[in-house]
């Protein structure tokens, strides 16, 4: 998960005898696409044809879709560029440049402030530098704290937010296998979609676009992946690590299941409520089965004792070094930290992160009376992403025109109200100003019958309003966010003081790693582009080999093994296609490139920069990726590139879209 | 739910002008029949036959079921009493009298006794009162504690152990609408399943049988329902009803939430993963839908308020009373025995109630080990399951042949470590005895493969050795539960002795209301044999009304807006005879019966006392009678009559058993 701007050339050239060159990391880089909603992608045309997962895709999908019109169920396919769909609030960044301002975003802290006086002034200054960079270039720009606090580099992006919808298969196309299969290996696949980047209303036009690799891959070959991997804790000191494994991935699984068995009840009782839901029950699927392959890992005790072994080697040389002695104290700070913020972290994910208020009506209300608070507040004084050069993003999202059921509100709210309700107490004053003598299913039920906020037209016209007059509009859903923004931002703050003395610490013990390592590092995953390396390899399981590459045929076999029964049934058009196919096509494969969650739909390249594949998932042995690479059993799982055209030209009657992938020219 | 000796006549004569007289009592109880794995059931011919629910008998089913033999999903017809087979480990229980022994219990309690001694010289008592009865009747011996500890009553049971199975509907027709229709109305399902009583060999001869009605129901009509409901809360204080809803609840549904979706996963790999599943899934979704229904009924303000204030009546009047001065203290009594129980009760779940060790073997391991210790002690002095008079029910199951499946097992057993470890913390020294350094995953593997508990022999040569030869024996299974044995007794140990100090408070109660309230009460269910009453009766839903029947041409309409697809699919045999089958035959009809869990299968009988149809569930409004009553809007769900034999004659070819169930006299 190296850093664009420290590439491990050295590294590569030991081991492979290859590295990239600037020329080659420069067209990569600017391939790259990263789907905000959480996901990567990259460029594969010059008119800005876009491949990322369906699963990245799905949330889009699931906008774009309506009563008895299913795209995540059923697919799309604009035949034409007049039908392709554009997406309601979906926006791209395409990363332009990365410059490193670590001194001067700490020249703003004096050693003697408090952590919370230190946390505003390191707001500030952020927020001054990427307002800055925003009116210089026009580009989004973000700084990114890299090292836990070691580093800051300024990220410029490219935004995209015409986006449209090109391509999409069944979900039953691009998640064989269903749950079941998810997060295992051998897999069977496509998951792929399509959108395309416009720019005024037409094609963009893109001059860094990857070549199609017509050849696959070898076992063994040498492969790239550049995404954006969402998050990871390689670099968290142990008591971090054991309060995750005691706390924090319990508590975020709990949430998990109750969520999941709410959702599949619910989906149950029609068709419409399973499509309503589809989207999220596949979130909240994946994210148990990776938090809960997360968890069997911490629960490894060979894993955490390397992990402690590797902090008390660091330790130890840090204790030696006189030149080091400031990092010493940096694992007593981050435990000190730790215990002022964990009484208050249930509360805080209950009330900060909404987790007792799973409502996309709720979210708009919050980020409303919010914005009218932070507009009266300096760029820089504001929570984070009220910031001037987050404006654009943070309106796509609140004007997003995507569909809100009623029922489906109603649904998640009281089960999230009742969530609330167990893990604060039903004596909790906040829960009782909640809830104002209602049961939760009451509460749910009132407060999404009285919201206006479903119409955008409301929004906008209450968007920036003075916060009275916000209150005056007696929208309940409003008046909820504000009863409870006074204690949610209360936890908040002691987290973010908490964070700041935590970024103090982990800069130190970086600055110490940099100096004992010479720099032959890379930070902890913060959804910014990286890019990761391995080899295309199989691996062992229960004294059986698995072999790195499936073929067509394999679907077709493993559907039949089933019986052809969900979720190993396969859609019409598969059974249709069967003969017209070259089964021998390859279909997923296996790498033992570093990827996690937020990777997926990166693009896999071979060493000329070709598009050999695209990751879709990583096995349940790669869930420990989190916290440890290693390359023994834990792989990331790609489609193949040649199974993408052999599918579009002959399954989907897709091949103008094949065409432009491998830059055939059309007629 | 009112004891068979202590009848409501002048109620149901004031209500409804009919009472039951002690011939009509006494014929109905010795028609009941306990189902000791959780239900309840009815004989319904002279020769042993008894109807109870699909999902009574599925565990049975289950046991009796193997690979490529699914009984629970495809059913079971003898067609010959040759063909009848017999359970595995089930028994059945038939009151043949009951005795208050109240006196001869308190009598052994001085009142200067700590609590420990008092709940030992309890326990003491009631062992040898069943002793003696035991031996001088034969009959299985309970004593049952009522009213919290107001009363005691020693119960005879006449027992069943050659039960075999005659008769089951396909899964799909029992519980037709799965989860998403479970605890809701209205319902189109054959939740029926008949057994045979057998004696030295041979159908047992009934002199107590039901009359099969020919009639059916009408809206109003009083009716009776003969069970063994399981467990009510209605006389807890606010006090234990808030724990109820603030904690126990909550993490009950916590530990089903996530068992149910390790469940659902599991099943989804393999038929045959999904068939040995398929009883524990059914179990956990029921078990987390009742739950569900009582934490959201908790949750509603207005029950919680008109309970405080019967609650705040019946203490008013006490202060008032200078007689019943004695129980004016008793809630405190209760409230600070329950705040020294409450620090241990998740311990205490994990690990003696094995929470944390979801796992067949385990049990067996357990009751080996405990067998042998409680053995050389006096009956009294035991732990209650262990004493003389239960000997024989528990060997049944101790030696029972059921199959029990490695991968199932391991399966179980990583799940529940895991969630040991996350209860108690990986730092916990039970936790750490327990997993021995090394994953759950990889524990439950080794504690499966070594153990040699699966063999039935090797418990027999076990049962009963010291506890010395046990440890010889070197089985891991039967290490673990050694190891963890003395820390799980402990916390019992605490818990008895805090159920004593409430039973004393409850019993002062209770004395308190029989004083104010004349004794026209009933206790709290217990798992044994009670007459219930109510009317045959729709209700209304969200403005519209709930007809207080379906037919059977309901359950084809149902199927059809559904497409046919799961779990709204027909069994194949259903399909076949639509065209023969009278549509017009009520299928399932609502009553305002008082029930809950454990009156599944309970028959349900007219004034007549003919059998008129058979419990197999609740609305989910219903759920809330774990607190209160209230006909308001819960109703109990039963299958009318006429569908059982309509469906036996057309659908399953079984004119033999409806003959028999009819009383027409074969040929």
């Amino acid at each position: 998960m190296w850093l664009y701007n420290a590439p491990p050339r050295q590294l590569l050239r030991e081991r492979y005898g290859f590295a990239p060159d600037d020329a080659w990391l420069d067209h990569v880089r600017q391939s790259s696409v990263r789907f905000n909603s959480g996901g990567s992608g990259s460029f594969v045309s010059k008119d800005g044809l876009i491949v990322t997962n369906h699963h990245v895709g799905a949330g889009d999908l699931q906008k774009l879709s309506g009563e008895g019109r299913d795209y995540v169920m059923n697919g799309f396919h604009a035949r034409t560029r007049e039908e392709e769909k554009r997406c309601i609030d979906l926006e791209l960044n395409v990363l332009t440049s990365m410059e490193d301002v670590t001194e001067r975003v700490n020249a703003a802290i004096a050693p003697s402030m408090s952590a919370q006086d230190a946390f505003a002034a390191r707001r500030a200054v952020m927020a001054q530098i990427e307002k800055v960079s925003l009116d210089a270039t026009g580009l989004r720009s973000d700084i990114i704290t890299l090292f836990g606090g070691g580093a800051y580099h300024l990220y410029r992006y490219k935004r995209y937010t015409d986006v449209r919808l090109v391509f999409a298969p069944e979900q039953q196309a691009a998640f064989f296998g269903g749950d079941p299969d998810n997060f295992e290996y051998p897999r069977y696949d496509l998951d792929i979609c399509l959108f395309r980047a416009y720019e005024n209303g037409a094609p963009a036009h893109i001059t860094d676009w990857l070549k199609w690799s017509a050849s696959g891959v070898s076992e063994n070959e040498l492969v790239f992946v550049s995404g954006h991997p969402g998050h990871t804790s390689r670099q968290l000191a142990m008591g971090e690590l054991e309060y995750l494994r005691d706390e924090a991935f319990p508590f975020a699984l709990a949430g998990l299941y109750r969520k999941e068995v709410a959702l599949m009840a619910w989906s149950g009782r029609s068709d419409e409520n399973a499509r309503r839901a589809r989207e999220s029950l596949f979130g909240v699927q994946n994210g148990r089965k990776a938090r809960g392959g997360m968890l069997a890992g911490l629960l490894e005790p060979a894993l955490m004792a390397s992990t402690r072994e590797a902090e008390n080697r660091l330790r130890d040389a840090i204790s030696k070094s006189a030149e080091l002695k400031d990092a010493a104290a940096a694992w007593d700070r981050i435990d000190a930290a730790q215990k002022i913020v964990a009484p208050d972290a249930r509360a805080s994910a209950m009330l900060e992160q909404a987790r007792g208020f799973d409502s996309t009506l709720f979210h708009i209300a919050r980020t409303l009376l919010r914005a009218s608070e932070e507009q009266a507040k300096p760029s820089g004084d504001r929570l984070r992403e009220y910031r001037d050069s987050n404006r654009e993003s943070l309106e796509l999202g609140l004007f997003s025109e995507e569909p809100i059921y009623d029922d489906f509100e109603i649904f998640k709210l009281e089960g999230s109200l009742t969530w609330l309700v167990e893990i604060l107490g039903a004596e909790n004053p906040v829960v009782k100003a909640v809830l104002v003598g209602l049961s939760p299913r009451e509460r749910a039920a009132g407060l999404v019958a009285g919201t206006k906020l479903k119409d955008v037209g409301v929004r906008r016209s209450l968007y920036l309003k003075p916060v009275g007059s916000l209150a005056e509009s007696l929208d309940p859903m409003l008046l909820l966010a504000q009863t409870i923004d006074p204690e949610s931002r209360r936890l908040r703050k002691i987290g973010e003081a908490q964070d700041e003395v935590k970024r103090q610490a982990y800069a130190k013990i970086a600055e110490a790693r940099f100096k004992l390592e010479g720099g032959r590092s890379y930070p902890d995953a913060t959804f910014t582009l990286r890019l990761a390396f391995g080899a295309v390899r199989g691996y062992e399981e229960q004294g059986r080999p698995v072999p790195f590459q499936t073929q067509l045929r394999g679907l077709y076999a493993r559907s039949e093994s089933h019986q052809g029964k969900p979720p190993f049934d396969l859609p019409p058009r598969w059974v249709a296609a069967k003969e017209k196919l070259d089964l021998s096509t390859p279909l997923n494969f296996v790498s033992t490139a570093d990827i996690i969650g937020g990777n997926s739909g990166s693009p896999v390249l071979n060493r000329a920069g070709e598009f050999v594949g695209i990751i879709f998932d990583g096995n349940i042995e790669s869930c420990v990726l989190d916290f440890l690479y290693t390359d023994r059993k834990a792989r990331a799982v790609s489609v193949n590139a040649q199974a993408i055209v052999e599918a579009l030209r002959k399954v989907y009657d897709a091949g103008a879209l094949a065409d432009e992938i491998e830059g055939v020219q059309r007629r």
